[in-house]
């Protein structure tokens, strides 16, 4: 077909009813992804995953063959939407396990638990010393004995209020810094912010705007992007929002993200989403509480290596490459319309440092937010996300890993799997009787199962034997036992008229087992590079996509912590945006974090010559060295 | 006549032949300013200097009634260009005193001579480290032991060979460096700036261009221009060029300028100019020199407060109102492109500091230039220009003035003043005969007088009995006494068939005695504030517009300057080019600067209460007191 005659073909999604116009040939995805619409893809569009299932209700198309296609779906004209091209009008139908609506899912929940944290600020830790800063400032009008210029006499003036020995100002500024004083009568509100050793006049307004400065913290995920609204000059959160992020249609995982920019030369396109999240974010907020965005002035993010690259446009193709090094791990504070965000135009745009591609600043924020830097005694920090970071250390040492697990636990590979949205399977026990009790969020019909979930179905399947150390069904004639193409399955929840069965296959499990089998390897690994025995861990906090309601005991029961005394564990949250709102608040903060990703050392488990035995032998129930487990081989079906 | 049918005329410009299209009712000033071409003007248009007269040769035009033109000019079709509309198509002759080329003017050698000064920084007075500096870079490249990453590493490698203990980049460069390094094979040429307390990356090129590095010192005079190219790899000055300022059509004084720009709402037109013709400069010398202008990374500006902030679009309206105050004194540095400036796009522009509205950083840098800072005695430095200012004081103590006599010595205000450019008189005798011996630039017939020679003038004058000590004529019968309207003239070249007579008038001379004695007066306020003595001075500096051949005996005759030995006074030239060389070799110079500024007192002569008693005292040749110029006494006619 020549280029220049190529039909135009219009595409309507079902249920949001969402149209798109595409030249005829367009790959379904991408007029998805242009529509706006989500829908799942693990394999960027390669064709592997077959998480994009879509029903084609009416019109010409052309498909690959796939062995991911039941005959059944292809019979329903289920298609991979990314082995799909449009050839004619059509309806399309998207299931509903693709529906990802910010407004139902877990992070509101989230969000306002963090919103009660007070923070490390008002704890009394850091000075409240915020990178932006606003006051009034006041000063005699010159006279011809004083005669100091308008510049100067307004540094001098600043001054008198906080340390700046290096000032900066904008030209801008400058070349309406003389009219304005004068206009003002010499009564200015003055906006600072401070940028490495300088502080920078960002801003001024005549008058006594003084009490009107409000900033963001967003902690940048590679699944959900969290903004909380901060007033700056009392520390309080005023507002959170989250939403998902919307790079998620080019692949779950930021490497598949990575490769899929490299590929399509979608780097703008890329930081284009990842802004777009965050301005959404800002905007929401700011008109939900009737904030001028121009007072808005400033944000700081913390997140992964690679979403701190998109977001700022920074090179990130080395991060998934051998030597798998950041362009950027300090990045200094930018002016934040310089990167797209809409906040005030001469507001700063700060990041938390990172410390090396696959351990982020996301995670130099839980050390921040968990204090584990200024303890004597040893703590362990997990953030298990899409990736497991895990760091090692007190006020001496501090170590750190990536697992590459995968993000089984963010239900990714898992059948069944789902976040922690609305119908996500959140808590899930096995009964005496063998019937199984589950609670799923938003108390609806169950829809999927979220990571803490499937942490319970596996703890639960081994602890009841139906899976053996190995994680293998011991298959029995228990009905809920199905032997499939793919192989056993076993039924969580059956069918309904209205909804399907939720089953987790041997596949399902193989897989969580690897993920935790990650994290735990990483952990020994940086535990046996610093000799720390179990029992010198005096606290083990663990961040992330868990939701609310991890059951630590069930962690351990499989293997993913080491077997510590359960009050030791402590679920965190998200770190991150602690993390980053202590920041915000305290200039400290952010040198104290500056030293945290400086001290660190980071291990490379793939070159690490200890971490492949490690893993092996973490993928047993609870691990191949149960002597490592003392509480759990005590559970009595193990005896 | 309405806007909508206004005809449009051309008006050609002869001898230029340059010619412009202009709708009917333009004033021909107006039009001069729109076709480029170079009229004088001292009141901006005002219609009472007289100075814009040109020749209508052909076409009608209306003109308003005038006091300023003879009544055979008028016949002659001689018009004040201000007071002339445009009615139809026309020729207008430009008579050749208005002829201002840069090609044939004093600045040549003027610049020429200041390339041979070795400078500051030579002479080892300042430590030899430019404000921007450009050096090979080498980095081991990252490993997966050594993953450090690129910006960080950059760093590291910097921070090797250069103290940088703050450091920043700006983010287009971040977003590029991961694969500039990489593609580099980390080896890279890198331009930093010094931007007071931080050290800038402002440049990352791949390979090892590194002994490619220039950048430009600016002299920002109000009547000329000139520029220095620098190399800054080994600290030579490699080309020197000069320009007239072309702002000159809205004013010869900056402070007519700035009341034009105030009336026609023109600031951006005044900074258009005068970066105009920085970047006419810049151009010429990186021609010449087969240079890319993107190898010049730097320039440093100094010249007077209203300059600086013309430059700059800085407001500079302030300046010429009570309490007469600069927007910025401590300019910070600046993107050059910010300003218009065309370098390297990410080069830096430094301005030297002011230190009021009257006394800018061009005397700071004749300040640095002639190190008066450093001495135990007292010296004087004394720049006439467009103004005259004065700065006395040594290592312990500056204080500073500026006059506000006008520009007579640049040849305003005087019949056949001009500026020191070809057929100007630049020294003038009367011998024992009573005729009069003259040189002129180019050694061609005289067009008018310069500075040096109006002083050689006003000497002879009153040493030969011509005018007393009032500088009032002792009319004889001398032939060369005449009576015109405006009172007695003394002629000092007869005409020729082709050539005018030249004359000084009474009004010339009170002119010029008024100057003088506002430099003098300044000069004694600074020296009774300090209680200075005429013999504690141990140096005197002349800088400024006198050319290259100022006669310093006959300062001191006239009074202008105190009654010294005369070994003890210097002309010194443009000091302001070579402080602005200086500060841009040495970053440690520019400490210096800032420091001079800083510590120099400013007196306002207009408030100072014995200011107008000392200028009264001073209108006498050489003075009222002539205890004060006992070698001028002694000159046989005063017996």
């Amino acid at each position: 077909m020549e280029e220049r005659k190529k039909k135009k073909c219009w595409v309507q999604f079902q249920p949001s009813g969402l149209k798109i116009e595409v030249p005829a040939g367009t790959v379904l995805l991408e007029a998805a992804h242009k529509a706006g619409i989500y829908l799942s893809s693990i394999c960027g569009g390669d064709g592997y995953c077959g998480k994009c299932k879509v029903i084609i209700d009416e019109g010409q198309f052309q498909g690959r063959p796939t062995s991911l296609l039941t005959p059944d779906e292809i019979q329903g004209n289920v298609v991979l939407a990314c082995q799909t091209k449009v050839l004619s009008d059509m309806t399309v139908t998207v299931p509903k396990s693709h529906a990802l609506d910010a407004g139902q899912i877990l992070m509101d929940t989230d969000a306002r638990r963090f919103k009660e944290l007070a923070g490390e600020v008002r704890a009394g830790v850091f000075e409240f010393d915020p990178l932006i800063q606003k006051f009034c400032v006041e000063m005699s009008p010159p006279t011809v004995q004083d005669n100091t210029a308008d510049h100067e006499r307004l540094y001098l003036a600043i001054r008198e209020q906080i340390d700046a020995p290096i000032m900066q100002t904008g030209f801008r500024i400058l070349q309406k810094l003389s009219r304005q004083l004068s206009e003002a009568g010499y009564k200015v509100a003055v906006t600072i912010g401070r940028r490495g050793g300088t502080t920078e006049v960002i801003e001024v307004e005549p008058g006594r705007r003084c009490e009107i400065n409000f900033a963001v913290a967003v902690d940048l995920g590679t699944t959900t992007v969290v903004a909380h609204l901060m007033d700056l000059t009392n520390a309080t959160t005023i507002d959170t929002e989250a939403t998902y992020n919307s790079q998620i249609n080019f692949g779950e995982d930021y490497i598949r993200r990575i490769i899929y920019a490299e590929q399509n030369n979608a780097f703008d396109e890329m930081q284009n989403r990842i802004v777009h999240d965050v301005n959404d974010l800002i905007v929401t907020l700011a008109t939900r509480q009737r904030i001028d965005l121009q007072d808005i002035t400033g944000i700081v993010c913390a997140g992964n290596t690679a979403m701190v690259h998109f977001l700022l446009n920074l090179d990130p193709t080395r991060i998934r490459r051998e030597p798998y090094i950041a362009s950027v791990s300090f990045v200094p504070p930018i002016r934040a319309a310089e990167a797209g965000v809409q906040i005030n135009k001469r507001g700063l745009l700060y990041c938390l440092p990172s410390i090396a591609a696959y351990v982020g600043s996301d995670i130099v924020a839980g050390v921040l937010t968990t204090r584990i830097y200024t303890k004597k005694r040893i703590s362990l920090f997990i953030d298990i996300g899409t990736n497991g970071e895990v760091v090692l250390g007190n006020r001496d040492w501090l170590v750190c890993a990536s697992s590459s697990a995968g993000p089984a636990f963010e239900g990714s590979g898992v059948r069944h799997g789902m976040r922690a949205g609305a119908g996500a399977i959140e808590k899930l026990t096995i009964l005496a009787d063998g019937s199984i009790e589950f609670k799923t969020i938003g108390d609806t019909h169950p829809a999927g199962i979220c990571g803490s979930g499937l942490l319970d179905t596996i703890a639960e399947l081994f602890v009841n034997g139906i899976i053996d150390r190995t994680g293998r069904f011991k298959i029995t004639d228990d009905p809920r036992f199905a032997e499939a193409d793919e192989g056993w399955q076993f039924q969580l929840v059956p069918a309904s008229n209205e909804h399907q069965q939720i089953v987790i296959t041997q596949a399902d499990i193989n897989n969580l087992i690897r993920s935790k089998a990650g994290v735990f390897a990483a952990i020994r690994v940086l535990m046996d590079s610093t000799q720390t025995k179990p029992e010198d861990i005096d606290a083990i906090y663990v961040a992330g996509g868990f939701g609310n309601f991890l059951n630590v005991q069930q962690a351990v029961t499989v293997g993913m912590l080491p077997d510590v005394p359960l009050e030791k564990i402590q679920f965190v949250g998200n770190t991150s945006i602690a993390g980053a709102k202590t920041v915000l608040l305290s200039r400290k903060a952010l040198e104290t974090a500056k030293k945290i990703a400086e001290g660190m050392t980071y291990f490379d488990l793939m070159s690490h010559p200890g971490y492949m035995d490690e893993f092996v032998r973490a993928n047993f129930l609870p691990h191949t060295d149960l002597s490592l487990f003392p509480s759990v081989t005590s559970v009595k079906y193990e005896a």
